[in-house]
């Protein structure tokens, strides 16, 4: 649905006390420090929380703890198994050039790779530019076998990290290419924008659940700049891996969930949240304390208010989003299985930083669309545009979009999320407090009018098929 | 002597065929890619270079390799005897919180450190704000006994670089301070000004010889403000140390000399260089290949004239200046012994990083003060501004100042330094090609001018006597 197709929608004139209020929430929102308050706690009381680890355990006894000194109600976790990878034995790996020129590089491994032998991994480096290239690669049988294959793409920042995907193809599927042409071992620029010397970790794709068995790392952009240098000249790269990389065995991970009760049709579910495990690297500030903190904040000013909004406003803390969406599978399924997705009328999740919101989008009915164009003129002041009705509502959102519930998204500032995103530097001191309260002021504004208005922002009989059609 | 001692002295005019030359010496040197092509190959070719490793010694062959590439004459290298300090198996070092909230912290040991006992020392951690509370300390006797000091001030960034000796009093001297009280190591937040996850690491003094026999770290900032958010809760903090740090014994270390001879006075010297070692976390672009480049190239640049300049130039290529000046003293010791002094008509070495030279500041004696402010005019194109006539001439420069041999600096812009010194951060993509190129046009120019202008750069007998009062 394009401009012109919302130029055609009815205007939608936002009743004067929902407007006025929306704004006071606002208003008390810039001034507040609680989404502050929560990341520090989370991140300084946590730290980092690997999916399935002790350390998202205590996450999750954080999260319930924390929601109810806020005054959530209902507040519970759902458990589900999950497969636990870790590192091993430490978060620093080791890799060096052995030849031409012996020396440390800064990498790590990403996640659901298989360890090194245990004395470690000796082999030649075969350099690829790009991942294309590699899917191109049509060499004599046996080119890379026993070899280190090394992806050199680079990730292209913007604000709205469009680039992420793009780059990620090779952190997902380089390991399947490099093991099925029998490679010892896979390295890739890390994905994301940072100049420092981190690696950037993440999670491989596994088809057919697949695993690989050999290992498969990032090294830091300085690193993969040297590793270019040295190609560039001629040399042959020889590298030298140790890592203790592997699956661990099937442990517990858990969602956990906290609602601000509607006053008149409880249940009616406006669903928002972010996820509580983190990667291992960092302590989590960015991706994804932030969004944890902006919506328990916005919900819990909501829950301020004289009195509770028309419709029950649900965070949910979702685990194990790192490792699969794991968590927001479990959490779809189970409201397949007790039947109450129908009753989720909106849905939206915060995991992309702490800038500021500067676009709200959706995926909605077009007759709410007058609706959702309404919402954006009330943030207009916080700095937002209107943005197009094909949005996703996050990450943890696509199972329960993609059973329909129809989807809203405050879009933040990207364009340097992915310097800090996944390596060691995703902390605390990242975080602008300014810019954090914006996006609860944004947050505050969409849920109230989301949970009070008596709007159905699911497309009708026609649209809905078309949603599948489009999927 | 401040502005209105200047003011008083005559002025001089520089010669418009020594003007000419030094012009279109800068001309050729912002137009040339030498000092980016030397200061690439020694980081990507040697990469990191401890001062006394087997990497240090493949630096001096580089540096001999790479001056008789470029012409340089009498190529040598000066050996001379190292007490080898290292890290021990690994640039990774463990350091964690095990309680109130357990993750592990991105720390370093400092240069000399002792290491933990084999299986890690775990224990309580005492916060002082800062190194003055540290030296004024006067708890119960026992009251740091067997527990880990943290020191936590932090380092102010400026363009001169002055905040960095200031924040360094606690990397020199807290392992003494707290090792005299009994506590079992020391951890300080670290010196320089980086935002990011890297800690600083770098010599610490031993004062009549003592070295430490407890383990000291330098943690990144934001651990280092984990920590402090943690203290300020209330909470007592327990941390898990396993370091391998140490003495290795004496090896050998060395500073590589090439020479342009001069073609009227070559017994008179103008030195200039950088130093070849650096740090292990990083590959020494910043500190100090570039200092390395920016004097080669220089000097490469000069020698393609015509002819040779009056006085012999001489590129000193320092070995373990980061362990104390190792090789800036055998240098001057020798040059005493050889009793070649005198012959060092003036000084400079480049050790601070690769930004725009932005002052001139010289310590010279009265007589040729006027020749040195018409240095600086002739680079004021440059936006080079004069400064004062108390300076130094670069660490490596100390044992000759100290001998009597006057000194010029060409300043830096250091104001992002310290974001990238010492740390793993230190790599080739730091550096900006146009603003190394800007350093060479400076360099080339001043010691063509000081080689080529029969100016004693010496304080009179008066003078002297001065100098040696106020040192
Ligand atoms: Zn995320
Ligand atoms: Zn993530
Ligand atoms: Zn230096
Ligand atoms: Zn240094």
């Amino acid at each position: 649905i394009g401009a012109a197709a919302l130029a055609q929608t009815d205007r939608y004139e936002m009743p004067a006390d929902v407007a006025g209020t929306a704004r006071a929430l606002a208003d008390t929102a810039l001034d507040s420090d609680l989404a502050w308050d929560i990341v520090e706690s989370l991140t300084t009381e946590v730290g980092p929380r690997l999916a399935g680890t002790p350390q998202e355990a205590r996450a999750r006894d954080w999260a319930v703890a924390k929601m109810e000194e806020l005054g959530f109600e209902n507040v519970r976790v759902e458990e589900f198994p999950l497969d636990l990878w870790t590192r091993g034995r430490s978060i620093y790996e080791e890799v060096a050039i052995v030849s031409p020129y012996p020396q440390p590089l800064y990498a790590t491994s990403l996640g659901g790779a298989a360890p090194t032998p245990e004395g470690g991994l000796e082999a030649e480096l075969v350099f690829f530019d790009s991942f294309d290239d590699l899917l191109a690669f049509d060499g004599a049988e046996d080119a890379l076998r026993g070899k280190l294959v090394f992806v050199n793409d680079r990730m292209v920042a913007s604000r709205t990290g469009e680039g992420y995907g793009w780059a990620n193809r090779k952190r997902r599927q380089a390991w399947l290419e490099a093991e099925n042409r029998g490679a010892a071992g896979v390295l890739i620029r890390s994905v994301g924008t940072s100049s420092h010397r981190f690696a950037h970790t993440g999670m491989m794709s596994f088809p057919e659940e697949r695993m690989p068995e050999i290992p498969a790392l990032a090294v830091s952009a300085p690193d993969a700049d040297q590793i270019e240098r040295i190609h560039h000249s001629g040399e042959t790269i020889t590298l030298r891996l140790r890592t203790h990389a592997g699956w661990r065995g099937e442990v517990v991970s858990g969602n956990v969930i906290g609602e601000i009760p509607g006053r008149e049709t409880p249940e009616e579910i406006v669903v928002i949240g972010g996820h509580l495990d983190s990667w291992d690297l960092g302590t989590g500030a960015l991706d994804d304390g932030a969004g944890v903190a902006i919506t328990m904040a916005a919900a819990h000013l909501i829950d301020q208010l004289p009195e509770n909004p028309r419709r029950t406003i649900r965070v949910v803390l979702f685990g194990a989003e790192e490792v699969g969406l794991v968590g927001a599978r479990a959490y779809a399924n189970a409201r397949l299985a007790d039947g109450t997705i129908e009753d989720h009328v909106i849905g939206s999740e915060s995991d992309f930083g702490a800038r500021e919101v500067w676009k709200f989008s959706s995926n909605v009915g077009p007759e709410a669309l007058p609706v959702m164009d309404a919402m954006a003129r009330e943030m207009a002041f916080l700095g937002i545009i209107r943005g197009d009705n094909e949005s996703g509502g996050g990450p943890d959102m696509i199972p329960l979009q993609y059973m329909g519930v129809p989807m809203a998204a405050l879009e933040q500032n990207g364009e340097d999320y992915f310097n800090f995103h996944h390596t060691p530097d995703d902390t605390l001191d990242k975080i602008d407090p300014g810019e954090l309260a914006q996006n609860v002021a944004a947050w505050a504004m969409f849920v109230w009018m989301a949970a009070e208005l008596p709007v159905d922002f699911r497309a009708g009989e026609d649209e809905a098929e078309a949603g599948d059609a489009a999927r």
